[in-house]
């Protein structure tokens, strides 16, 4: 199933795309969570729900070309991102394949949706790309074994971990927090496919493109932590809750490691497209 | 005022302490918000309803010696943290004195409240204690300029930056989220005190006891980046919302700089106190 968030007259809605049609879930079921966050926290039985009006003969249908897409999760509680997950990206970036996967954070006021625009900070000379695959918690826990982590795992999207280099890496404490969630430095999307739909997350190629040429071109199969070890590492810190994201880290190509640097600017379109998973676009606007 | 966020059989709810006594704002005023951020976000006019809801003859009076406090805020979008930023911290940990606030964050899903346990994680042999001020955003921002910062401060309170420094300090990529962010380890309260009642927030004594044995002890004069330029730098990078949390940094005397160094343990009982803020009681139990 590719859940999505749809904007309406009525505000944000949870939807379900079915070929070129999105189902508008609250308009056919008004008993179904006014979330899509909401309808992973009702679990395997809001889910079921969904797939029973998805199959209503009454369902309300909207042609995907009139609808206006928001990320699939509005307002997670937690985005939680891995960095130097790539081995390739890793020996890229000077740094030594990390032992353990290494965690940092963005805020949820970040987060964008297909089509909106990454706003490049004045602040910042050094807006970079990094094209990541996105899992999505649903069954919420704490110290979850590694078997069966994937329990755990809702699903996947698209992902892009707009990254302003100067604020990340060059301050005293060395901390990437600021440098990683300026406003709009979370886009997300299209849709939140589960992952009876995705299958196997770790063989999907993941490619990102500026203005149509090629920057990143890789497969999920080079993450060195897969999703059953970020989920059991991080469960041993934190409580997971249903629609937190995990952002997974990017594969080589991003553009602080090009010779000479490539950075974001106005009026650039980014595409990252994830096998299954669809193609997340954003134009790049100056702040 | 002093906003607090009390247990009832109804679940969770605001209050202001007056004296010895709890007003339970709904059960007074059925039509205030439901949350203490609920009112922070209802601005200046839900501050003012419940200090009238406060004045009412017929206000539901609760013993505090019978009311059970949570987190005074329990789900803030953001919880912002300043490392380093008092002047003399930042020498005992052998770091240079920074020139830009260091920033990093915690989850909300880290909170607790007066007197819930801080719970050692079994995968940390080094739990330190930070004593710290809690600035907690009113007005929303973005871009805000340092002259006008205050005005969007709604108040502070006394807040606890537990912190395992193995996972803090000593794994790759040196991201400090992993070591702040356990669950129980953002211990606030007990009380938001409005600024009205705070007055200046950088003249407060502040004081960390462990077991009654006073570990830190110094006053907010010393700290290195004052709120106003806390909310000005944070601002440029993320929009801050009603009921953020910025957690301003600790005092010397943590427990990784003593020789020999000094972590907590079961049964240790934490206090953390600041002037005219009160007394923050946590307990610390094995994981």
């Amino acid at each position: 199933m590719r859940l999505a968030t749809i904007q309406t007259p009525a505000g944000p809605r949870p939807a379900v795309r079915v070929g070129d049609y999105f189902i508008d879930l609250l308009a056919t079921a008004p008993d179904l969570p006014g979330s899509v966050r909401g309808i992973l926290e009702g679990g395997a039985d809001a889910l079921r729900k969904v797939s029973e009006a998805v199959k209503r003969p009454g369902a309300t249908r909207l042609a995907a070309s009139s609808v206006k897409l928001l990320a699939p999760i509005l307002d997670p509680h937690k985005i939680l991102c891995i960095g130097l997950n790539y081995r390739d990206h890793a020996i890229e970036s000077g740094s030594p394949i990390p032992r353990d996967p290494v965690l940092f954070s963005k805020f949820a006021t970040a987060i964008i949706g297909p089509d909106a625009p990454i706003i490049l900070p004045p602040v910042s000379t050094k807006v970079d790309f990094e094209a990541e695959l996105v899992l999505v918690i649903g069954k919420p826990g704490r110290n979850i074994p590694r078997d069966r982590a994937m329990d755990h795992l809702a699903g996947c999207m698209v992902g892009h971990d707009v990254s302003a280099r100067d604020w990340q890496l060059e301050k005293d404490g060395k901390q990437w927090l600021a440098g990683k969630t300026f406003d709009t430095f979370a886009p997300i999307g299209p849709e939140l496919v589960t992952l009876d739909e995705v299958g196997d997350p770790h063989a999907l190629g993941i490619r990102l493109r500026i203005n149509g040429h090629t920057m990143q071109d890789s497969n999920t199969n080079q993450l060195i932590f897969r999703a059953e070890d970020l989920i059991a590492y991080i469960s041993q810190v934190v409580t997971l809750q249903a629609g937190d994201l995990i952002f997974t880290g990017t594969p080589p190509g991003v553009g602080a490691a090009r010779k000479p640097p490539v950075y974001l600017a106005d009026g650039d379109i980014v595409e990252v497209e994830i096998d299954g998973l669809g193609v997340l676009r954003n134009p790049v606007r100056a702040g």
